[in-house]
Parts: C-alpha cells; structure tokens; sequence
C-alpha cells in the first residue's frame, strides 16, 4: 500500500494526544507548486519578460538580545519557492520559465550548532523548481541574465539585490518596484490545490484542537488552561506554529475582539470565545468556537448562541461563485437585527429602519470576514472583500479582517450597497455594481465570522449616549445579556464550483454540547 | 490568613494540570523594584544629575502582513519600569531621584478592540515608580526639565526623544549615547530579591513542565509530544512565553546543540535532550535534562550521563563568591578529559597532554553558562563569564552564551589562564588574575550547563581529519557511543553569601528514572 492510496480514504484514529486524529479528505500533492505560482504572477503582471527577484528573510535578533522571534518566512517570498529557512533567495526568468531557489551553503560543522539545513536535493523535492543552486552563485546568474532581459520586478526598492555587480549594471536596467506586489497579491486570491491541501490540514489540526477542549473543559479552571490544551493539541500534531494570537476570552473578555491575556479564572463565567487556528507549512486556518463553561447555556446565552448561529448558516448558505462577499456582510446585520427585536434588545422601529440607522453595529462591530491562507488576513488583490479595508495600500489590502465598524461606517456601507443596485436596476449593462468588491470565486478560501457581543465600556459609551441608537436599545432588556460577554462562531469556507465547503469541522452547537458533557466522544 | 503568610510555607498541590505544583519559597515582594534598579544605574553611571530617557518597545507587524510576533518589551525599558505593554516611555530625573512611567492612552471603546490596557494606578500598584502619566503628557516634562538639568543619557542615538519641542533644545543638551548600555548592564548583573523571586518562579514553572514531560515519557512517540507537554504544562500555569525555543532533540538530534525542529519519531533512539525554560515576568529560566527514552540508559547512555552530571556537580560544588567562572569551564573540560580517558574514547596520553591540546572540545564545544535574568542569555556588565563572548559589543557582551569552542580556542583560553595564574603566583600584590573575567557574587544567577556529544559530521569532518587530534581518538571505541548522541545537563544556580542554591528541582538521575518508571510520582 503505497502512501497516495493510504491518504485515499478517511483516516481517523485518535490516541490520547489526538495526535493523528486527522481526517485527511484531500491527498497532499508532492511538492509546493511554486512553479504554477509563478506562471500565475507572470500572468497578472502581463509581461512577456524580465526577472522576477524576491529575496527571503533572515534570521534576526530582538534588540540588545541574543535572541530572536520565532523564523516566519516572508509570505511572498514563500509563494513563490516553498523554502521555509532564512537566507534564501528567488528569481523567476519570465521569458525562460526558469524558477530557480538560491540557498545558502552550510559547511558541516555547523550541523553541530543548528542542526542541518535542507540540501538543494531536499529543497528540490519540496517544491517544484527549476533548480536549486547556492546564494553564492546567485552574481554569476543574475547579472548577465538581466544585462540580456533589461527588467527586474522586486517587490519594493529595499529588496533589489545588493551585491556589487549588481551596481554596476543597475543604470542600465529598468526596475519597476511597484508592479510585483499587487501582482502576486491578486494571483494568491485564488488557491490552488495544494494551497487548498495545506489549509484544508492546517484547518483540520485546529479542528482536533478545538475538539480536545471541548472534552476536557469541565476540567478547566482559568482561560491559560484552555490555550494550553489548544495549543498543547497543535504541537503534539507537529503544528508548532499558531496562525495568530490565541484568543480564549471568558465572561466578559468575550467581548474583547483581540483578547490575548488568556489569564483569568473561569468560576462564575457563563461563556469562552476561543479564536485559535494552527498553521501548517505556511498556511492558516481561522476558527472560532464559543463553548458553554458549565456545559449548559443560560436562557440569554442560548438565545444569543442561536442568533450568531442563524447568521452564520444564512451568509454561508448564500455562498457561491458570483456572491458579492459585501453583501453577506450586510445580510448578517439584517439577520442580527431581526434577531435582536425579536428578543427585546432593539425595539422601537423596524427591523429596517434600524438596520438602515446602522445600531446593529454596537453589538455586531466587525467584519464578516476575510480571506485565509499565507496569512490568516489573507492578502485579498485589487477588490474589497467586506468592510473598506483601504485599497490603496499598495494593493496589500487585507480582505476584511475584522475591523472595527462603528454605526457610521456600516450606514454608509448600507447606502452605498442601495446606491449600487439602484444603479444596477436602471443601467441596461448591468452597471458597476458592487464596485471595487470581490465577487467570490471558486477557490477562494474565506472566514465567516458573525458575532453578537455585549461589550459594556463600548456600548455604554456610546451607542447608550446618542438619542439616534439609544432609542431603539432597550437597556433594561440588555442588563439580563451583559454576562452573556459575547458569541462568536467562525468557519473557514471554500468556494467551489457549485457553492461552497466548510473546511472546518471543529464540533459546534449540539454536538460540542455532547462532547463537553461526555456525551460523545 | 493573609497572602503573605500564605506564602511563607512551601505549598505543593498537584493537580491534574500541574498548575498548582509550585513549591513558593521566597516570597514575590509586591512591586517591581524599578527605583531600586533606577538607583542601581545611576550608580554606575557615576553622576549627580541628568535624565534618563527610555523609550519602551512599540507594537509591530511582520512586512507586508497584518500580524506580528508577540509583543516583546525591550529589557533595558523593562529594568526601570517593570511595565509590560506597548508604547510607553520611562524617566529618571537622577538629581530628583524621580522615576516617571509614561503610558499610553486608551479611549474606552478600544476596549472592545483589545481589551484593557493598563491604567495609572494599576501601573502604580505593579511597579515602584514616582508617578505614572499620560506619554502625551511627556514633552512638557521633558522640555523645562532638560533645559535645567541639561544632560541626557539614552541607549542609543535613534532612541532619542522624537517631538518638536525636543529639536529645538537639542543643541543645548549634552546628549551622552554611549554610557547609559554599559551602566545598565553592569546594573543587571546582581539581581536584586524582587528579580530573585521572578527567576524563581520562572524556574519553578520549568521544574513542573520538566516532572510533567518524565510522568508522560514513555507513552509519547514523537519530539513534538515532548514539546507539547512541556509548553502545554507552561501556559496551564500561566506561562505564556518560554525564554527561548524549545529544543526536543532525541537521538542525533540531541547533538546539534540549537535543534528546533521537534518533529522526528522517537522510535528506536537513545536520549532526548530537553532544553526548555518559562519566562515570568519577562525573567527566564533555563534548564536541560538529558532522559532515557525507553526508561532505562544503555551501559554508553549511562556512562556518558554520569560523566556530564560528575562535571555539572563538581563544578556547581566550586561556586561562591570569589570563584571565576572561567575556570570552572576548564576544570569542566579536564573532568570531561578523564572521563572520556576512563571509557577509552579518549587514549594516547594523559589527561593533562590531552586537556592542553583542546579535543575535549570535540565533544564539549560550548560554554559552560551564562548569566539569566531578563535575557536567558543575560548581560554580562564589564567583565566576560565564560568563553571569549565579545567584550567589546557596547558592553552587550552576553556572559558567555551557548557559543561554539573550537579546539584551539580552549586551548588559548586554557594557555591564557596558565600565563594569568603564573602572573599572580610571581607577582606580590596577587597580579591581575584571569584579567577581565567575571568572579561570581552573590546575587548572581548563572547556568551550569555540561554536555558531551558525538556529533558525527562535526567530529569527522574537523577532529578525525586532524592527526594532532585524531591520535588522541579511538575512532573504534567511538563506533559504540554515536547512537548516544548527546548529554546535557543545566542548572540554574544562585550565587549566595557563603556558596549556592540550585534554584532548578526539574528531576533529573535516579529520581527522574523513577517518575518516567511510574516508580514514584
């Protein structure tokens, strides 16, 4: 039985450390497509010629320290060679299709200090590449090949190259340091399949995660207990990098959307928000949980549970490609504030005129979501994906991580959207609608992220202090929520041809319920 | 029973978590002792009057990403405030003797973004500190201050006040860039009671992490399980960050000495070598314990552990106040000589010729220690501890880190310490013994850390290859001792009065071999 058809069928069995308690639904292809990344950058960049340069990161100390943070590889660098150590560099001849990976050279000896660094043999099977040849020869190639091709894409002027010859040619070539970022930025919106298989495992490590926690969260007694069992999961799954801060925020942290002290006792807590996703190979998965402490909700909690449940389970359902992301964004305020009348926290008008006067925004202050992979804000191209992160930022703009969004900017967002399908509706092309924003596309991977959150300094003082919203909050209704703290349920989703998938199978609703009572397993 | 008393005693509670399995013995003082440090450097600074100005570290992304590390405040800005979180500033009026924490402000609504930063008086109740204000607040002290004062002492030139009203004095202040480094690094190298206490605990959450790892030994299949007990049993006690990364290295993997990768099977090997230490409080701890994996040594398993530990107990034996570090190395490396003798893997002549020809560095090719505090590689001040760290860096050099020691430099270092104690014996007011050297002082924390290691490509690549070497190895004999890999052994020691304290009790020998048995708990 070879190792492809090993991975062909479901394989789970979990041992004490859910160590392999993986289901893997998509074989790993061999290597790291950097050479199809590396077509599809040529193509966004529409040019027939010219070197392609990327230098990797290296190692750095903190200040007046002998230490450093842990190595993080540059994500663009990355996606362009798979090669996750410090001292590397890439080059792409547009014209010749040659991707060649430049490592550095490590004389035996200091396998004694560091351990070995992977060979051009190991680098080579790694990932798809041309070639592999060490950093020192990196002059003899580079020169002549540019004096030949005359244009150099970098990614911006602090990373052309630096060596000597390189001076002397630089008069003579033409340099664009602005066209590169936006190009690759657009090309890793849509994942390819390996991407797909690496995020689709980084995601299934942090499913196991948040699985064990469920088991063991009666036994827990303060939130660090809670990161330790997640990341504790993670590492013994050979995960040994979190894809950001993990956040497990209870009571009242709940509503800290960045939480991170994961430091206080949980006795008396009605809820834990636990946002945490393992990266795996580079790649980042995105999910959040929120877990009754005492394996039982209140009344209040239950109702606010359902809320963000229903929210989720309408954006999702509405995902396909063609779905304008923006859209889901607004239909989630909708929902919520529906559901908001419905329990009494928001009276006084109809569900449209208060979703239009934008107040669903003091309990509901993010964006839906964002898109997932070499960064968990993945870079999200030329278009918007949810709320206005900037686009103009050098084409970096992140897709819609989860900004704050106060009442002004969600009316404007509504009115905008109005002002878009009215000039859907009476243009005979159809018009512009939605500018500037993604429609989804198969084989983009993005985070839906509702919440309802009770975050009383927020909430007190403002929305509490202005007629336009205090109007419509019933504040003797909201003091039996304010313990509830918050909800949050996050799941990454691939677009696929005909709809969507939800890669995350972390245990939510009933059936986390079952696993933290030990009902199941 | 108030907190004090309840500290007074030692408490030992195990739970299933190990988070209580503390045993307290110095009681944490209230605050940090920033005005006591402040003093300290002034101290060394050797002035009546001046400010110290410190800016303190500032929240930062990865390029091109919206993420960053984990905030990491800079050490010298944390010796004088003892604050913990971004964008603050510390001064020290020294003529006043006026110590001024300057933080940021947070508007109420940021709460729902990040939660609480720390306010005022919470500042006030963490640290010894004259006052704490508003940063904004910061250029209308500073100004008329400096203006009257007229000298600043800051780390360096880009850590110089940055706003307006600074420029225009400018030229009318002595800016001093150069003494402040030094000051507070030989400041740094007695701990006071309050940092005694904070390294304690470090090592005391290390100890838990390491019994924890030894309980669950012989049921784990893979370096990363081993790195998931140890950093899951840190944060279960509200540890969030380890000192440095984690080195699970099992097999040859224990003889590179800075292994990081942690994800190779354990199957068929010898030895791990776990090298893994909490920080607290922003103060580390450092210990490595080299464990059987299997629960029992084989007969070169054993008698390299009992070579490293007879080199780790007699040189721990010799400290006190008044021993030179330094030598403590050497006799490190003539206990190694002798040993290795005994077993045959070292032949062809005494142990005096051999030690003097510097080849135990094949298989000792490191320092013996270094000092801990804020850095786990701490500031060593003026004088070096261990090996040839550079003394000249600023005064940074850092006392004698883990740092490669190649045969001939042991052999200067074992020459120059001949010639410095010939030089005392010869002079009449006790000559300038192992001139620039660090003796140990009460209050000193320092690392003994032995190792033997048989790092293959090392030993056959530079000693076997070299006949001044290579006849003093008896490659056959070698043959049986590769599959050990590599012993060490680290304590971190205190520095008292009249000797020592161990401050680490991770098991380790005999007891340890009975908690991986399951013979004890």
């Amino acid at each position: 039985m070879d190792a492809e058809e090993t991975l062909d069928h479901e394989l789970v069995v979990v041992d004490e450390f859910d160590a392999l308690a993986i289901e893997i639904k998509t074989p790993l292809s061999n290597k790291y497509p950097a050479r199809e990344h590396a077509k599809k950058v040529a193509k966004e960049l529409g040019v027939e010629n010219g070197i392609i340069y990327l230098p990797g990161k290296l190692e750095q100390n903190w200040e007046d320290s002998d230490m450093g943070p842990p190595f993080r590889q540059r994500r663009y660098f990355y996606y362009l060679s798979g090669a996750d150590f410090s001292g590397c560099a890439v080059t792409y001849d547009i014209g010749a299709d040659n991707l060649i990976l430049w490592i550095p050279y490590s004389p035996p000896q200091t396998v004694l200090w560091f351990g070995t660094t992977p060979s051009p043999a190991e680098c080579l099977e790694k990932s798809d590449l041309d070639g592999v040849k060490y950093i020192a020869e990196l002059p003899k190639y580079l020169v002549p090949t540019l004096a030949l091709v005359e244009s150099l894409y970098v990614l911006r002027e602090s990373q052309l190259p630096r060596f000597k010859s390189f001076e002397t040619l630089k008069p003579h070539v033409k340099i664009d340091t602005t066209s590169l970022l936006p190009a690759i930025s657009e090309a890793r919106v849509i994942k390819t399949d390996h991407e797909i298989a690496l995020i689709r495992k980084a995601v299934d490590v942090s499913s196991v995660a948040h699985k064990a926690v469920c088991r063991q969260l009666l036994s827990l007694k303060n939130e660090c207990e809670i990161e330790a069992v997640f990341q504790g999961s993670c590492l013994s799954q050979n995960a040994h990098a979190q894809s950001y801060a993990i956040i497990a925020g209870s009571g009242p942290n709940a509503a800290s959307l960045h939480y991170g002290a994961n430091n206080e006792p949980l006795a008396g807590r009605q809820l834990v928000v636990l946002d945490a996703g393992a990266e795996w190979s580079a790649y980042a998965s995105d999910i959040t949980r929120t877990l009754p402490l005492t394996g039982r909700f209140t009344p209040e909690g239950r109702a606010i549970y359902d809320l963000v449940a229903e929210m989720q389970e309408q954006c999702i359902a509405r995902i396909r490609p063609g779905t304008v992301y923006y859209s889901l964004h607004l239909h989630a305020h909708l929902v919520a504030t529906k559901g908001l009348l419905a329990l009494g926290i928001l009276r006084g008008g109809s569900a449209r005129d208060i979703f239009r006067n934008g107040t669903s925004a003091a309990f509901f202050p993010h964006g839906l979501g964002h898109h997932v992979g070499l960064e968990v804000h993945d870079v999200g191209g030329y278009e918007r994906l949810s709320v206005d992160a900037a686009r103009t930022d050098g084409f970096r703009a992140l897709g819609g991580k989860r900004r704050p969004v106060g009442p002004e900017m969600l009316r404007d967002m509504i009115a905008a959207a109005e002002s878009d399908l009215a000039s859907v509706e009476s243009s005979s092309d159809g018009g512009d609608k939605y500018k500037g924003r993604r429609e989804l596309a198969p084989g983009m991977v993005v985070t839906v992220e509702p919440g309802i959150y009770f975050c009383r300094p927020y909430i007190e003082a403002y929305f509490l202090q202005r007629p336009e919203h205090a109007r419509y909050i019933d504040a003797e209704v909201l003091e039996r929520y304010w313990d509830v703290g918050g909800v949050r349920i996050e799941d990454d989703i691939l677009v696929t041809e005909d709809g969507w998938e939800n890669l995350s199978w972390a245990p939510k609703g009933d059936e986390a319920l079952k696993i933290i009572n030990g009902e199941t397993v």
